[in-house]
């Protein structure tokens, strides 16, 4: 086999075999396929797209580059959750504790973000003292006490989507649905799971602006999940405003322990409910309806906050965040966003508002950037929502006046106000299995 | 300017503006631009194509990564000619020296092959003591004094060339129409010359199989060359049966030696006579019949020949082989194809031909394959011609015995004996300008 002849079928249209893929994979892991070859592969990737098969091998090869953990130990149903992202999404850090809180193991590996905010490692970071960067046997042994742990991508699992993904950043060749599907899923099958739940995000904020894009992303990782013998759904979720209030790392982590003790935004505690409940519906088929019953029992007596308190303490954070968001850290000052005319919030310019929270400095504009994690915006309106003239519509948390200016002018021109609030749209756009 | 940004322009249909085009091709020649980024956006524009403004200023930004030769102290016409190759294709060492005896300087620089038989360079290579290795200094005063040179691709020529080349090989990226228009003319372009003629080989035996991509490659050419102020035409020639009679670099030196002498075969020679009548009317615009008159006139009184033999002794090879063929090397023995049954040569299998030529020695299998120059194929019939059973098809010059079976089974499924005689094809299908 010949890695030029790999890259000319696909180029001429044809389907690649698992052979052939596996050759592909293994040998650009090993550094015997060199990256010229494997950007061109991606490349014509990009244009002839993969079959079902294709992708399933892809992933399956991308897996097994490296470490499959085995957590068929833990005395419960092993299930995971995965974002594709958006704005202001935190959802992990109200859904691991109260999935745990009624008897999920959670194994959450998670990357850390690029653009508007950090990911869900940047988020946890922003708590004084926590540590992500545990060993998959310190990951084991947290998971198997306290049914959860957070963990950062490790160069054990799926060493081949970590070169690949780093070529593909800088070939233009990210946008593949195939590709992103097996980067994503080759990750999360190496986690010992017997289930997953996708969130896929679709609007404006989202990787995936239209409906029919996310729809076709979600149908391509529920393939990938069952034809790997997995327990797995998709919500496809709206990503046309922010969810919830706060974007930037600790205002998103205070709002997560807001929603954890019950007065949380209802979008972020909704959309973090259903995703908790599917979570303990996917494994053996309990109902939703009664799965919704229990993650709704565990946010309401307060077990969900105390699991994340066990966690933040477990991986060496302040637990006492949990009692005074003073504790998390706090921008030297604030700027604020008033309505210049009464009406109705229209629209909430999504991957505007993750712009100007990168440019405060939320964000990484490339992958060396540092992370502020006190600075970001809070929204205090939501699309649809009543305001009058000189009203708050946002506050900027602010410590580098640097850019300042510019973040201001793109907060104002992202909310726009108008006569009428427009027809609400669904949280939850479909689901599917 | 950022190189992973042009690759996703081109990836989403742009055109480039020459900007980007000299930023990424002298980024590339430099090692700024890694290899990985230089075979996405090949594979880019495999599937995007470029327009013509693309594709001029591709070429001139990889010439101008080497030396652009200023010939433009010659007193006389600097005309090239450059063939895509086919099977059996010779016409260099007949109409270079025509040419040259009728006043026009020939600066040939030329490729080596892989594939079916050597280029020009390994036939030129077949006479014995024949040196292509000359500085771009020795190249420059034999031309001065005989008014032609043989010389290979130099590092000086287009180094951007020879590095992509050698990218798009392993990448699965050489079939794009605008690389192999820039590639070709990048080089030809750096010649220092006034005007170039094009032979565009198509069918069966040549890189571009169909009418349609031959026509479509020679207009890219063609409005290259014009792009950048030179006079030019491209024939567009018959490669469905070989050119000639031989395939194998000695026999077909010593082909264009008889053809020299005015017996050689009708094709070779209308085709040779033709395109130097082009090299003489498209500086000046001499009438194309008299030019046709002159080139004619210089083979029938031998100085075509003689120009040859100055040639030969100008770059030290043995001048007694244009006398006595039998200075050229010879194969060890030959093996004979015999026609099996009686009626007209309806088709000769041309890229099967090259093929078995190869296999023979006479053809590079890569780029590291030696050639052996003695081996090659006589076809004693042309399409068309009428055979009885038990007739000569074909002579296998024969070296080494190991892959000989495979050879010969290849030339007689090759040569198709029917009934009738097909229509006849013309040899020049189409002439741009």
């Amino acid at each position: 086999m010949r890695a030029v002849d790999i890259i000319q079928k696909k180029r001429d249209g044809g389907a690649l075999s698992p052979e052939e893929i596996t050759f592909f994979v293994d040998g650009y892991t090993a550094g015997r396929v060199p990256d010229y070859q494997a950007s061109a592969l991606a490349m014509a990737v990009f244009f002839r797209g993969m079959t079902p098969e294709e992708t399933l091998s892809l992933t399956r090869s991308m897996m097994r580059t490296g470490e499959v953990l085995d957590l068929s130990d833990l005395p419960g149903p092993r299930v995971d959750k995965h974002s594709t992202g958006g704005v202001g999404d935190k959802t992990s850090l109200v859904l691991a504790p109260l999935a745990a809180a009624c008897g999920v193991y959670v194994p959450m590996i998670s990357g850390r973000g690029l653009g508007h905010t950090g990911g869900t490692l940047d988020k946890l970071e922003s708590i004084p003292g926590f540590r992500v960067g545990l060993s998959l046997d310190e990951f084991r042994s947290d998971l198997r006490r306290t049914g959860m742990a957070f963990i950062g991508q490790t160069p054990q699992i799926a060493p081949a989507d970590r070169k690949l993904y780093a070529l593909r950043d800088v070939t233009a060749t990210v946008e593949s649905r195939p590709l992103i599907a097996a980067s994503i899923m080759s990750k999360k099958m190496a986690e010992g799971i017997d289930a997953l739940v996708l969130d896929v995000k679709t609007g404006d904020g989202a990787f995936m602006k239209t409906f029919e894009d996310s729809r076709a992303l979600a149908r391509a990782m529920v393939d990938i999940g069952r034809g790997m013998g997995k327990k797995i759904a998709a919500l496809i979720t709206d990503m046309d405003q922010p969810l919830g209030h706060s974007v930037g790392n600790s205002l998103e982590v205070a709002e997560c322990i807001e929603t954890l003790k019950g007065r949380g935004p209802r979008d972020l505690e909704e959309l973090s409910v259903e995703l908790a409940a599917w979570m303990l519906h996917l494994p053996a088929g309990e109902p939703l309806d009664a799965a919704r019953g229990r993650i709704r029992k565990a946010l309401a007596s307060g077990e969900g906050l105390r699991k994340f308190r066990e966690v933040v303490e477990q991986q060496g954070g302040d637990p006492a965040v949990c009692e005074d968001a003073g504790r998390l850290p706090r921008a030297s000052g604030t700027v604020e966003v008033r309505s210049e005319a009464r009406g109705h919030v229209t629209r909430i310019a999504c991957a505007a508002i993750g712009h100007a929270a990168m440019v405060l400095g939320a964000g990484r504009e490339t992958v060396d950037s540092a992370i502020d994690p006190a600075v970001g915006i809070l929204l205090h309106k939501k699309v649809g929502e009543a305001v009058s003239a000189g009203e708050l519509l946002a506050t900027l948390h602010v410590n580098d006046p640097g850019r300042l200016e510019d973040a201001v002018g793109v907060v104002r021109s992202a909310i726009h106000i108008g006569p009428e609030a427009p027809p609400s749209q669904p949280l939850i756009r479909e689901v599917l299995r």
